[in-house]
């Protein structure tokens, strides 16, 4: 089963020029970056884009089995301790293939641990979550490939200090940490404390990692079968590199987000699946897209602030929230849809309370209604001349998951080619981190917190 | 205890005249626009802003716990089943007042029922409520103004009739409509079948009835003190009525948008509480901000294509996913930070596992992490020239959040005013409706279905 990049509502055919491509437009480009493909290629044979080789590696996968068969069964509790692509992923992951309300559910019918993503440094959040569980019953992953973040090491303390506090005086056997193979802080700690440990392979980035140890081990602790993750990544991987420019989904769909944000004024990316369990994979995406491709600087030292704002939306849910803005609103931007042609569950409306609301309803589900609203909204920001794509997934399961992640993670490096600008890095964080610790009064940031200290003495304006 | 609005950086002072506001411009803008706060008056005082009255609807209230205490002891379980403006205000009041794991809580603990939100009309959610609830222990809230919004009747055929499998073969006892006072039929359901009712409005949108029965009975049900809210929403109310412009914090809000908008390019509205609590306050105000300006039309017929994009994100989480865009991408966002001067409950970091990485830490509190991260993502993102602004909450309680909540609904209608646009109506929606519909079979749309047919039987371009 294989997923589809549909771009026929990009084209100028569909919403004119001002907005869409031409045909001409589209070919040209296509001939332009027809080597982005094999650059990437090149990239990857030198060690540049590891997250490439993340789909083959099977002793990976064979040591999280081994953890899970020992541990699974003995916790009711995993938390996940990360932050941005040492947590959105396990997430995006978890949603779309578990139940919805599986913390909800009997242990039995789970058939695994409750899965928590403690993902900010929130004292209310912490407490509640430290009040709600058992520590003897629960186990940790704590992820940082630096092992040094600041709000996962914290949220680490916090919770390692609560299983001390539980009946284990010894944590180790309920810490699992996933870090560096050699390196930092945490890789030391798990070495001295004997925590059991996965590697975050060194060239493979926070945001590009969902398919290495940092998205997998939750996964397949929550019962998801990691194997046939790694299937349907493989076999996007093989899609794309047996294809010619023009039938490349990755390459096509990097070409109609560069270019309409460059060309027709597209600067904001709108990601909006039409299914609940899709929504962590929004906002999985919505890091991939920003991290990657806002950058100060090209790749050749200009300043360039490049960066199309990427945008979590839900369907139906936010036609009652943001399609007025996006069909009346400025023009500026690209919607993608990711449209689910079959759902795993289905729910038929009943013969009930007979009237013009309900009577036309009446013995249709609502994967139907799921499908119409998704064609009726595309069919109306298409004649409002707003460019949208859609991505179409026959059934969300671990394989057209894999797909998906797989080729989104692809159709940014190859925006960031095009775009001109590294997708790897994240230089724009380092300043607001390094504030943060003068603040906290680390060591070593004396000076920046007198320079704070002096610009804050002016009075502020409040009202 | 009142919030503020600290607007020090998105001064030209701070930020440079490209990007923010001069004295002059500021000055200016607030002696243009001086009478904004009294025409609002006029149209609340002719009927045309009913929402600002509603902080005084003491009878509601009572009729509200009269409800609560006949029905919150019996029911384990509160749907709220609306969408759009008929979903979003309950679940940002449910999640900022209440704790952050609920529904784990044991029954004793919670003191009221488990509550759930399934806005989307999707098979596997609903299946998977379904599966999970007890038909008997639950009562549901049905909300829809106009009593015919299709994804909401459908999930309530979807779930009256699974009540009515339960052994309560008539369920008016679990259900609760929120609807028009007379028209509708859902108001006509209700009449027929012995429903509770509680009524929405005629004069308030769904977008602006947070502090009518649509917020506030699911609110009541979670044990959230409902007549607090109203209180601090008539504070600011009042606030704002004996405030000059220049002290107004809705209006100075307000312009900050607007011109940023319209002379600095800041086309995107980026709402960021740094607190795990306010999440989903952010996701209502992305409705609140886009639903009212995204507009294709002035209030006097020109063409216009207004609308700022608002953008919900969340402190410390998305500084490891969204500020590498906010701090390095296009300058074409004002970011508006939410600050929670005191948490609910506060968290130590522990003397544990010493190394550069914790030690640091050690000591300290996650409530101060979070003021120091906030700050310092302040002063890079500051540094970098990017407008951004603070609202000051000095706790968050059901006070200060109605101070907020009605705060943000007046900006809103001001920001209306200053666009020249009707914030009231949302005409961009219809389109997508009436194209649904048609694909539904819906009676009376079978002209539209033809067209659709014919436009559609091009081939698709899809990779």
């Amino acid at each position: 089963m294989e997923i589809k990049y549909d771009y026929t509502s990009v084209m100028a055919s569909a919403v004119g020029s001002e907005h869409g491509l031409t045909e001409a437009e589209l070919s040209e480009a296509l001939e332009s970056y027809s080597g982005v493909p094999r650059k990437l290629e090149e990239l990857r044979a030198s060690g540049g884009a590891d997250y490439m080789n993340l789909p083959y590696d099977g002793a990976l996968t064979e040591s999280i089995s081994g953890l899970v068969d020992a541990k699974r069964g003995r916790f009711e509790n995993f938390i996940v301790v990360g932050i941005g692509g040492s947590s959105l992923g396990s997430r995006a992951v978890f949603e779309a293939l578990s139940h919805p309300y599986h913390n909800l559910l009997p242990a039995k019918e789970r058939g695994g641990p409750r899965m928590f993503f403690p993902d900010n440094v929130d004292p209310e959040l912490l407490a509640g979550l430290t009040d709600t569980l058992d520590p003897a019953k629960t186990v940790i992953n704590v992820i940082t490939k630096s092992g040094s973040t600041a709000e996962t090491m914290s949220n680490f303390l916090v919770l390692a200090h609560w299983l001390m506090c539980g009946p284990d005086a010894s944590p180790a056997d309920h810490i699992v940490a996933t870090t560096d193979p050699e390196k930092g802080a945490l890789r030391k700690m798990a070495r001295e404390e004997g925590f059991q440990t996965f590697p975050v392979p060194p060239g493979v980035g926070g945001r590009f990692s969902v398919l290495s140890a940092v998205g997998l081990v939750s996964s397949a602790f929550a019962g998801i079968d990691v194997n046939r993750l790694l299937t349907g990544a493989a076999a996007m991987d093989k899609r794309i590199r047996e294809s010619k420019p023009a039938t490349n989904p990755a390459l096509v769909a990097a070409i109609i987000h560069t270019q309409l944000d460059r060309k027709k004024g597209k600067r904001m990316a709108v990601f909006m699946p039409y299914a609940q369990c899709l929504r962590a994979t929004a906002d999985w995406f919505r890091q991939l897209w920003a991290e990657s491709l806002g950058k100060r600087l090209s790749t050749t030292g200009d300043v360039v602030n490049t960066g199309q704002t990427p945008i979590a939306a839900l369907g139906t849910t936010d036609q009652h929230s943001q399609i007025q803005l996006y069909a009346q609103g400025p023009n500026d931007k690209l919607i993608t849809f990711v449209e689910v042609k079959k759902f795993r569950s289905e729910v038929r409306m009943h013969e009930l309370y007979e009237s013009d609301a309900t009577s036309y309803l009446w013995g249709r589900s609502l994967g139907e209604l799921m499908l119409d609203e998704l064609a009726g909204t595309r069919i109306a920001l298409t004649d409002a001349k707003r460019p949208n794509a859609t991505i179409i997934m026959p059934v969300v399961n671990e394989e057209t998951l894999g797909q998906l992640l797989f080729m989104l993670q692809v159709q940014t490096s190859y925006a960031g080619m095009i775009y001109g600008v590294n997708p790897y890095d994240q230089p724009g964080v380092e300043a607001g981190k390094v504030a943060a610790y003068a603040l906290m009064g680390r060591a070593g940031f004396e000076e920046k917190l007198a320079q704070i200290r002096r610009k804050s003495a002016a009075p502020r304006l409040e009202v």
